[in-house]
């Protein structure tokens, strides 16, 4: 299933996709897409429905973040060899992990904001896991069982806040805006193989990331697994699981985004984001 | 005010003390003491009731977190100077930031569990910032009305996954029952100044932390002022603030906690904690 969000921002409704590409309502059947919605036992019943059974929206509403009321966004960080390479960071032995604050998260296509001050804006491609039944030191083998979909994130990543303020990247990764998510929650039974994604993002139009999921260093249910060492994971947390080669970091000389640029992004049965950037007006 | 929660874990309800310390109910007032019900609007509604109108609750239940359904858990590193040297860091230029995964968070006097294949458990004893009305781009003068209150925190922080996992902290910090919160939370009203409190642990009895938040490198103001350039504070998000000197990692040589050893805390004003650090049992 496609699943998804639409509506003004903060009073999103929750909907799925129907084959012809309709949003189905999904407000009688769950509250909103979030929390415990996503366990796998809701989306079996939600999986269990007719779609033509569902009210069909009309017109084209703003579609809103995929996943509602986050309350841990973590991040894994180099987790493509040739990123960290770009970045000139050595190849992680072991999963870096970071978080985004969640009220960054905004609809794929939303405007972002470059912060007050910023002069280092940057973009990452990235495929996000949201969980479904979660848990705690989840074995490998059962943390695809634990996921309850996937979605398109761009880590939008201010790398003077993240990098050269003292260490510790949460300053330059959860800034308002910094975490557009979806347009689709596209749950695990439709993915034949998570990790063989075409994925890619341009910047007005100029392709600057080209990857796939294949080259992922930790793959989503390791990542799962991994995490799950160090903290729960709960229903409707969003993991973001790294950057392929070609952030603004990595050019030569480095380039960051101004306000008026357009970003565009995808990955490939994910759907597509777009982003203007938008100055910050004090 | 003392703002608290009691009853059994996750179905806990809002309550206040009363001047003879005695628990009064708030589930009338509001649905919990999270979120919106934190803002300086909805405090003020409190306030303004009689405590003797409010239903007293019998027995002696469980106190729970003093902060529900927290989206962002921030956490300050080595904001005091004695603190930073005992540990081999130098002194922060500016605020070390990172994350403890909000669903950490337990009550003030809750069992902690040493995680599986954990070998340096450690204590922190912090005062924690409870986020009111929030923001961005919070100007210092204003950081005070931005807050709703204070609380005592025990920042548990495993140190062999907070430093040799990979570098960044988020590991050794949010492992389940790492974040005993409470028992009260006491509005900003209540607090003559937050800057001269003091601070304690004791390990088994004997005292490890012996501090003032006189001494934090920056206040609890300045934090609030700072944290709002990098990211929205919303209404129920917790800053858990750095501990003094004493932490188990500044012995020589280092001592961690085993199961069956107890750690009391507390800061002047806001209340006492006391928890049995549990071996993990898989």
């Amino acid at each position: 299933m496609k699943l998804l969000r639409y509506g003004a921002p903060g009073q999103e409704k929750p909907a799925l996709l129907d084959a012809k590409g309709g949003l189905r309502d999904l407000s009688g059947v769950i509250p909103d897409l979030a929390g415990k919605a996503l366990t796998s036992a809701s989306l079996a019943k939600i999986k269990a429905l007719s779609p033509e059974s569902l009210p069909l929206v009309s017109g084209s509403p703003r579609i809103g973040a995929c996943v509602g009321d986050v309350h841990n966004f973590i991040a894994v960080g180099l987790n493509f060899a040739d990123h960290a390479a770009e970045t000139g960071a050595e190849i992680p032995k072991e999963p870096i992990l970071f978080n985004k604050a969640p009220n960054c998260i905004v609809g794929p296509n939303d405007d972002v904001i470059i912060p007050k001050g910023s002069t280092k804006t940057d973009w990452e491609v990235e495929l996000a896991i949201v969980i479904g039944d979660g848990g705690s030191y989840i074995p490998e083998d059962k943390a695809m069982a634990a996921i309850a979909g996937f979605c398109v994130c761009n880590d939008v990543s201010e790398r003077a806040f993240q990098i050269e303020r003292g260490g510790q990247w949460a300053k330059g990764k959860g800034c308002p805006t910094f975490g557009p998510l979806g347009p689709w929650l596209v749950t695990t039974d439709e993915v034949k193989d998570i990790q063989n994604l075409g994925m890619w993002l341009e910047v007005n139009g100029e392709r600057v990331q080209n990857g796939s999921t294949k080259t992922m260093i930790f793959g989503a249910a390791y990542l799962v697994h991994y995490i799950s060492q160090f903290m729960r994971l709960d229903a409707g947390d969003v993991i973001t699981t790294g950057t392929p080669p070609g952030v603004g970091l990595g050019f030569k000389p480095p380039r960051f985004l101004k306000g008026g640029e357009v970003v565009t992004l995808g990955i490939e049965g994910l759907g597509e984001q777009k982003q203007n950037f938008v100055a910050y007006k004090g």
